[in-house]
């Protein structure tokens, strides 16, 4: 029976999978990346990872970037881990003797999610609200990352709100979607006065707890209120954009923040999505939510490693 | 040698054109939509242009629709002509007894543009500026649709300005960016009783010529200029969000608008454009210009037609 791994490398950990012919994990493998070590390092720890897990009826791995991916081989940029400009690839396939493909982290957790369902829909929108806003195209049943790194969805331009985006443009849509434009907005609160029983739930310089939001939103905080009506909004605008460049059949909603706040906010970001999109094309899109947590991402890498060998790309 | 017809359907005119093998137009035939005569006498006079240009060489046909197709073949909305819900391809098809297909107006000029010219690049966006603002994708080498009415960028979400698009919503790009938009800004300036030579070239309801407002743009009239910066910021936001969602290699440059200023601004809005980019994806992208004109769409209905017996689509 064929088998595959999926690797995720990510900044603070790197995690394997080996899955089965029917896409059932058989066993993990996760360490430290410790990418401060430098990139041979890394790449030494990554292989052990793969040590570890390798079997002689592997027949493909794929590897999940933060950062773009060209060809489904090159790492081109890469977030936190030393392996920019460098073919991963093909250090893979030569030490191991098998195809590799590479592909950015959350482009393969919307292909992951797509593919674990079954869904239908050709044309899919991936949207994951979390500490940023991220996404991922599937189009005409294929994913569609452009020159690497399309489906940057959190950084289009959305207002002059002068808050200044990670990525070091001004006012991108993350700004206010995600929880680090989140947690800015309460501390702004804060030192403005207001009184909110979020306050005590925050502690300088530290991420707080969706759960938290979720519960003082739960019980009509006046501030928690405010900062999901924002965040809605700029959602809604980004998926009206959405909509209208893409015209999609489906949109994939997932991210930690969507998994509190999906079954509350579904139809109020529906509902407000529409009112941002071209009148003419407003009917028909399908929301739905994400249902693999964590494991999107591997999924996608282990649809992706399998397609490799099943559906050769020439 | 084969044979080709393309026919571009518009609320005002029918116009058929006869391709040979290599893309040369053999004859071309024209008539008067009559659109308000309802929907089977417009059909006759379709049928009147193509048995005009019809032989028995005539291996396929490519149809220009101004609205959304469904897989190539059936009319979903029309703007303008009174073909919407139907099976067009199919009846064409019975009629004529060749492959039929159609494609949205706007998106097959941009594939006839990226065709015609041999661009290498796969990733492509077409973008014209006239009395609105209209687009067209080319994802991996294939025109891309969605759910037939993809690419409808002059009506993402642009600005709270307040102005009523013609879509039905407020705001959107085409508002700042297109024709309509300008001349709406112009009659509201004059009403506030600035002074500006554009005042001699327009008459109430009618829309004014290019070449006037280009001719007082390079005279340097302050209202002109005015009018040009503005659409230009409103384009720099809208290609600054497709490519950061899309991560294009190409954008391809036409219309009216362009056509008479595109040399003069074309830099100018590539550098805004970046400063509206995601920072980490601004690399790369290439700007051309169209060359095809008005034959555009009945270009990109020759390739649609001929792509249909040379590879056909299963």
């Amino acid at each position: 029976m064929s088998k595959y791994i999926a690797v995720d490398i990510g900044g603070t950990k790197i995690l394997g999978s080996l899955f089965n012919e029917d896409g059932k994990i058989l066993s993990r493998h996760k360490v430290k990346t410790g990418a401060h070590r430098g990139r041979e390092a890394v790449l030494q720890t990554l292989y052990g990872v793969i040590d570890e897990l390798f079997q002689s009826d592997v027949k493909s791995m794929g590897v999940l970037i933060p950062g773009v991916v060209r060809d489904g081989k090159y790492v081109q940029m890469c977030s936190n881990v030393p392996f920019e400009n460098m073919n991963l690839s093909k250090l893979l396939e030569d030490r191991y003797q098998v195809p590799v493909l590479l592909g950015n982290d959350v482009s393969l957790a919307v292909y992951g999610e797509w593919r674990h369902a079954g869904y239908n829909e050709k044309h899919v929108i991936g949207v994951f609200v979390g500490t940023g806003l991220g996404g991922g195209f599937i189009f005409d049943g294929k994913l569609y990352t452009g020159r690497g790194a399309a489906a940057e969805i959190g950084h289009i331009p959305y207002k002059d709100n002068n808050i200044l985006c990670g990525c070091g443009r001004i006012g991108c849509a993350e700004t206010e979607a995600g929880k680090i434009g989140m947690l800015h907005f309460i501390e702004k609160e804060q030192k403005r006065g207001v009184s909110s029983s979020l306050f005590e739930c925050i502690s300088p310089g530290q991420m707080f707890h969706t759960n938290d939001l979720y519960d003082a939103w739960k019980q009509g905080d006046p501030l928690a209120k405010k900062v999901i009506k924002r965040s809605v909004r700029a959602l809604a605008v980004t998926l009206g954009t959405l909509n209208t460049l893409l015209h999609p059949e489906l949109f994939i909603l997932g991210g930690g923040v969507m998994e509190s706040f999906y079954e509350d906010i579904c139809e109020e970001l529906h509902n407000k999505m529409l009112s941002h999109t071209m009148p003419a094309l407003s009917g028909g899109v399908r929301f739905v939510r994400c249902c693999l947590g964590d494991d999107a991402g591997i999924t996608g890498a282990y649809y992706l490693a399998k397609e490799a060998v099943d559906e050769p790309r020439l």
